[in-house]
């Protein structure tokens, strides 16, 4: 195989047969023809590994049995056809162990989040990355959405006046019952503390919405009072959880985030609500935009590259005209394509529009804060002052 | 004016003129043709009295200034006209020393809510109604709906399992701006503490999340943690407030009311969650509930006299077929017609199917309790166990 | 039983016991108190009729056993007690028969729909009725609705520009199965050319489809093309059916109404659409009207005394602020309201805001032409110019 | 550039800059990561067609500046690196001509629809196909969807029981205004009858509701009466139109198709009904369909990996766990997926899961129906009997 001189060449650790989300990350990186998957360390099983990058059509020289030796040994390669971004799909506590080596050995990194299992590693993830000429992406997929970035614009252009309320919700239920005794990989990492770091629910979709609720509403939550709860005996993180929380310009909230909501598919939602209007968002209706406005009748803003009242920052995350849906994929997409021009121009540190390190500590920070909060009889919490 | 031997005959104090709920619950009582308005108090603005009155069609000497005039003067009359029930829907203040005037004269109550400006308050009145032969019924509206007693019946059967999560929510946005400086009278009283009592919002509108939550899951809430907010500069209570809580069979949930949320109508809503599924009901929607089952797809139950699914508390509180929407007027009509069919058949105490003085208790036990929250450093507090 | 002087006093034939539409008509004619039943024959069944009129504390002297015996006893009372307006809620056959009698007797007459069961008997109605000084309403229920007022408002206003299509649509499920061998009495009759006339499915829900479509449109359906089809061997009459059309102003459309559409329920929806924009009302969420406007957000208008937007027709017939739900009670409530306010101002022939003889002659003159263009092989039939 | 072995080598003629169709199918094609954009004849326009390639990373000599160019040079490659497929994304009237030079020269064809300007081109097509060992795919992307793969497996297991009623409806709004005349290159070639062919909207837009309605029901329509409009006053083709129709198997329905409903986007939809229950789909919300059962309360199978009562057809066009949006894009790559394994496969004629020829003559039949309903008197105009 030979590649594509101008597609940007990316590798990927972790994401093989049955880790549901490299396949995720490898078809919005193809979407837009602008990358090319040119190597990988899929597995630690080998004949998994072997599957899956021979189901790929990788070249048996670009498949690699540890993410040790894949990075490694492209950085030996020459120039013209070595690995350019790293894409990280594995467990939480391989994120920043990876992140650090690729960063050291010149690669960009794209990771899965949360960013780290700890705070005090995603800050040296961070500092690591300050000395580099690196670019680093965090995969908060719905960031990449057009309606988020329209609710932020429509946010930072005053629309809905003083941010008063922020009201955040991610109801899922496939935890329901005891998946990770029953064989369900993704189940059973996401609930061991040595692979997940000190929270369940909350690092795996609480940090989705708190970091959706900071982006949109344009501020940083700077204290809460959580709630988090286990639902099953043999259970060792969070599966559930709920926050009362403030902003550093007077905003107030509520987080909720669940893996027990029997029934609920991937229920992301937002309302956010100024003195002059509301924003309504839903994860699972992704290309409409409710938006309210004191004495004027309700309006629903539509994603589509020719749909009315849409920001220059929703519209070029559009691809298609309103009224054919674009989804998941399409909005992680967009960040693997805004990835991939800020390496072709160069940049360093953090892609434009694209979830960076910054996110990540932010998320980090929430972590430990929630799970600080869960063990403490005080009210308040602040979060650290980070990101 | 005569009055018909069948209909119960009901008086009225407040829901003058510009009161919006005394015409909802005139409209609500005449829906079914089993109850007569046959006398009132509408305002303390004897020109507003006259002309609510005469608008009606009551008789003069039916219409008096005051609502202490009312009660005597009704208990004077023969039996055959003398009013039989008394709905009271003025301000908060005025509920149980109307209520306490009207018990002892052996009137049955149908009161608004909250049942009083403090719970000893609301305790003083479930004394005098236990000593008493009245009945008591609180406009609940909620609980009238076919569809929240087919949530609870769902409950009660087991059909979710054990329940673990409850989520209220009571967004309303009519506050956003200072409608109490601007001749809203609603409003005025509403944001008084001398009219209204400790709380503004919660009392108003968390009090129908707090109970419709403690109903559906038929469960007390036995702590919570809560934070209330102010947001217009003279606004004197909570505009808006948040509460995690806990339940005494082990649930836990999120309530949320707003009176800020700009542009929101009304939008009451309800999910709760067990081990085997969840259910979801909005009351802007009244005749629809969403069941979801553990590996079952979706369902949406629907509200109608032939439609399938349907518990027996459900059907009877259909006036019609599937497809024909009921609403607000309805619900409120259901409690209308199950407590005159309590008077009818010589109940005392609470009417079966009405929200009685139990519920009163525990909707003032939880705005002592938010409002307590609100000052407190402490984390979680205990709500008194009444009702 | 006495009367009361300020309300209008009516009376019923048809509506008794298992007579689902008798209780709808009484329900809304009471629901603003303005109306008073003081007598009704019920059913042909002696026993039904009075158990009906028991359980509705109708006085035995104001029971009677026939419609003929209504009237012809009615009309004998003294003014101030006499019946004022007749409420018609028979099987269809009855309808001209019975109102014929009614206004010449000098009552004002509240018809079920369709008005006749041939145009040739609908227009001796109207002659009648031109004749009197007697009121004639019709019961097109879903012309009570608010947002329906507001659609038809913005459409004389020119809000929509130029209209080019209208889509009306009225699906059910309930004549999936021989309901009508099944000892369902509304079935029974509906199925029976002798009772219900020429169609059934269109006589039944196609009038409600094609009123709507011409009261919003505002302008008249001048030729159509259908087609009718009958599902069941026994079936003796239609029970579905499509029509293209086309009216006086140059629009276009499509008529549907089927009451085999499995799992139905009463989902009449219509969309009009001009040069400018559209609109969009469905029936079931009766309180949002979707405007969509040619370069701009789409809009939701919402029904609700305090709800920006609409006109006045639409804003008097809301009774509740926004986000309280009204529903199809208090649509006819509304028709209701109307009709009592006509007989108190002294109005004769047809009632402001109630559809008249001239809505139920269009409805025949549509009956007629679809059953006609079932049976021919020409594309385009013309309406009969009436009404 | 040097080509990838393993993945299927396309080429694309038409989908130039401004042409949004090529954009989607390259998105649609890249998706999976299973095929390779080698060359192209992007438009006539050298400038567009080197600025496309250039931006796709196409190399100078697989850069041709025609069709015919194309296909002639790309015959004559070594096999290795030679176009196996071509993409006809061109304006109608070149659907054919090119389709036959590809098939003469041994590559496949994915055309995009309708497939001919006539049924006579479309038959003279399906013969050279006949004659070839070349797969031809048809661009009827909403076939791809999984949700639409779910009702016809429904409706083919007999769940809805024996099918009476199809309503088929597709409401654009983009051609309300004369966007022919406004440079818009789309709406210019759609109008404009040497290009686009004997019908505007229905050869746009109906042939989908057309094709997705035999696809679902699984039977052929055999006859339709219908209406074509045209709204604009120098506008030469049909922008609006809507039939009654009957199938072979007795149902009926109606189809509607519209380019001048201002303000709607894509609303494609579509419900079937049988004795047993119903089914409704939307385009603009695919991961859902309701499945209404007589009887049962209605139900909402929904898209994903893991959702429950999926049919494997649905399963295997599903990339994602439920809630997580996968939309047009991904139908679409749905077909190019399929079309790539076939070509590996070695099949010939039509590739399993991809509408091919026969869905191509079935649309022209239906286009040519349509537009003779469109002139004539009669009532029924038979279907010519094909594909």
């Amino acid at each position: 195989m030979k590649t594509d001189q101008n597609k940007v060449r990316m590798g990927m650790i972790g994401g093989g047969e049955g880790a549901f989300i490299g396949a995720v990350h490898r078809c919005a990186a193809a979407l837009d023809a602008r990358i090319e998957l040119v190597c990988g360390a899929f597995s630690r099983d080998p004949d998994n590994n072997r599957r899956t990058a021979t189901d790929l059509g990788l070249a048996v020289d670009r498949t690699y049995n540890s993410w040790q030796a894949l990075i490694e040994q492209e950085a030996q390669r020459p120039a013209p056809e070595r690995m350019e971004m790293l894409v990280i799909a594995t467990p939480n506590h391989l994120h920043v162990p990876i992140a650090l080596a690729a960063i050291n050995a010149g690669f960009h990194v794209f990771s899965e989040k949360p960013a780290a299992v700890s705070l005090g590693e995603a800050q040296q993830l961070a500092q690591a990355l300050d000395a580099s000429n690196c670019l680093y992406g965090l995969a908060h997929t719905y960031l990449g959405y057009p309606m988020v970035w329209q609710a932020r614009e429509m946010v930072r252009e005053g629309m809905l006046g003083t941010l008063r309320k922020i009201y955040v919700e991610y109801p899922q239920g496939w935890l329901s019952e005891n998946q990770e005794a029953q064989d369900n990989k993704q189940a059973a990492w996401r609930c061991d503390p040595s692979l997940a770091g000190a929270s369940g629910c909350m690092a795996d979709i609480g940090t989705h919405a708190f970091g959706l609720a900071e982006f949109i509403a344009n501020q940083q939550i700077t204290s809460l009072c959580a709630e988090l709860n286990t639902h099953l005996p043999d259970r060792r993180l969070d599966d559930d959880g709920a926050a009362l929380f403030r902003t550093r310009n007077g905003a107030s909230g509520v987080l909720i985030a669940s893996q027990v909501c029997a029934g609920e598919e991937n229920a992301l939602k937002i309302r956010v609500y100024g003195d002059k209007g509301g924003l309504e968002w839903q994860q699972m209706s992704p290309n409409s935009l409710v938006y309210r406005q004191l004495g004027q009748p309700m309006q629903v803003l539509r994603a589509g590259v020719d749909q009315p009242g849409l920001s220059a920052e929703a519209l070029r995350r559009c691809r298609l005209p309103g009224g054919h849906p674009e989804g998941y994929l399409e909005a992680m997409g967009n960040l693997y394509r805004d990835f991939a021009a800020a390496i072709r121009s160069g940049a360093a540190g953090s892609a434009p529009g694209v979830p960076g390190i910054s996110a990540g500590l932010r998320g980090m920070a929430f972590i430990e804060t929630v799970v600080a909060s869960r063990e403490s009889d005080t009210k308040w919490i602040e979060l650290p002052n980070v990101g």
